[in-house]
């Protein structure tokens, strides 16, 4: 396989968002391990994504940020925890992309972060379940990052989390590699 | 009690959707039993409500669709299914709520509605796990119509189907009843 | 309404449980504020619940077992979590029981509890599928006691789990009581 | 990869059930594709398995229904739907298996069945999740097979699920050679 090309999808669009911050981390890690990394920061999605015509244009494979989950080889999805699940922003940017292409058969890996005690566990089991019901191909290593405040500085996460991270991104390249003559 | 103040919730915002039909048929059940119906249509949502600093203003109480969610004494809330489960524009109307007032100890109905088979289940489902996490009160009759482009026309239910949400009408107004006294 | 009758579901049949322990301080609690409580320890279920024939039975109602939860105005049911979900001992228990009539209408209440972080959450949530498919009437206030080695002491909890206890048993018997009519 | 080692698993251990026969159409299909399947039957579970001190006894490895998971390159599992959800006898056996190297990297497809309308779809999605949970691999291909009062005769399934039956197959196994080198 050639250098994989990973998408990291920082799942929420809210303002200064720990999510964001981790993301960036994460980028930094698959590029360390030798991936082509590109971010993508929901948090750029502009008001074209939230109207009631937009749904018309979701088949629309030009936009970057279609383009940035049709092209990767493997998607890594970020997400906070919101009302004990994932952010409607990230199921809406869900909802505008090209079906069956943006998840059919594409690889997938789930980070979950929160303040509280559950480390993002519901939003991301509900994400897999939403990923698996279009056939993506879920990555059995998850990650939950708990207590957020506590163990996350400025997207540098605690210790025992950060190489967790590190083995998950070694782990998902490997298990990308195996699907690589698939797409 | 008094007259049951009821919002039905059109839970996406695509344009000319079979769920805001139904939403109308639904909101004249609730008239015709007595209560004071209002429809909250998401397809109404400016792009306001989705920006990344929309999150900052989620307490704030006078925005009409929000005392639309608090002044009710039941809400049924309509779904479709996109992509497994309900659609994202529906969950970030939930996230843009005030915390814990909107769902806490609100009785909630929930009607699914699917062009496939299986009628919105998982939507109804993933929604319910949401509104359970949030200590909403829920009502346990759920209807599901499957096959809406037979199903419904212009958001009129075909018989089975329309006897069965006058039964919900008639229940749920009764289950909001036992909960009166409580809020 | 009378007294109500709570019928204590201790939702594994391993010997020794932390879950029949706190089971039985539970029963405490409601004959306390009370209530006429019932323990039904699975433990005790003996192997003709555990044949290929045993569904034939189902519906059963002169058994013991099936009566605790016939006869309950509530019930209150303890969880442990084998491998993210509850115990197939108690779903086993479940598809014995008469149905609808087991869990139709019936006014239903939670307890996770285990030695990890997360406290029984998955458990929980996947009964109260469960429980939901089934009409119950799912009350809303849950229980999760989490590192149940040092959080609970032969089955006497520690002091924040032991008053949110109280508050649920208290708040169980006012929901219930609200049903009283129904059944 | 030489040849591959599937196995069956019939999911209830309730007599004459259509998921057994189903079981052995599909070990069928995997014999016919050049797989060494194996049916695991948990009609045949005896009463052993279901005792309070049975938990005690979870990592015994010589057990042949332990071996018959902890041997197999890929699992198959069938699943009817009780009570909205998989049956409690299946879940008592997961319960019973050895921790972690039952279901911890293991390729797992699932079929599920039922009389209704819905053909097992939550029965399916709740074991996935906890297959997940142990991070076993999930192929995302899943068959549902609904109305099996019409669409299955003594094992045998109408055309159309006979022929998504055979593309599984086909599927799984070269989903379960892509992991061979792993194991």
């Amino acid at each position: 396989m050639n250098t994989p090309r990973i998408t990291i999808l920082s799942g929420t669009n809210r303002a200064g968002s720990a999510t964001r911050a981790l993301a960036g981390h994460v980028a930094g890690l698959y590029r360390a391990a030798g991936a082509d990394a590109t971010l993508l920061d929901l948090a750029t999605l502009g008001p074209e994504w939230f109207t009631p015509t937009a749904y018309a244009g979701r088949n629309d494979t030009t936009r970057p940020e279609a383009r940035a989950v049709l092209d990767a080889d493997g998607l890594v999805v970020l997400t906070p925890e919101y009302n004990g699940s994932f952010p409607g922003a990230l199921k809406l940017f869900l909802d505008m992309l090209p079906f069956p292409a943006a998840l059919a058969g594409r690889p997938a890996a789930f980070i979950g972060l929160a303040a509280g005690t559950w480390g993002g566990l519901r939003a991301v089991e509900q994400l897999q379940s939403i990923f698996g019901y279009r056939n993506a191909l879920l990555f059995p290593g998850r990650i939950f990052i708990n207590g957020t405040n506590e163990n996350l500085a400025n997207g540098v996460p605690a210790s025992d989390h950060a190489s967790r991270l590190e083995k998950q991104t070694a782990d998902f390249i490997a298990y990308v590699a195996r699907f690589a003559s698939n797409r």
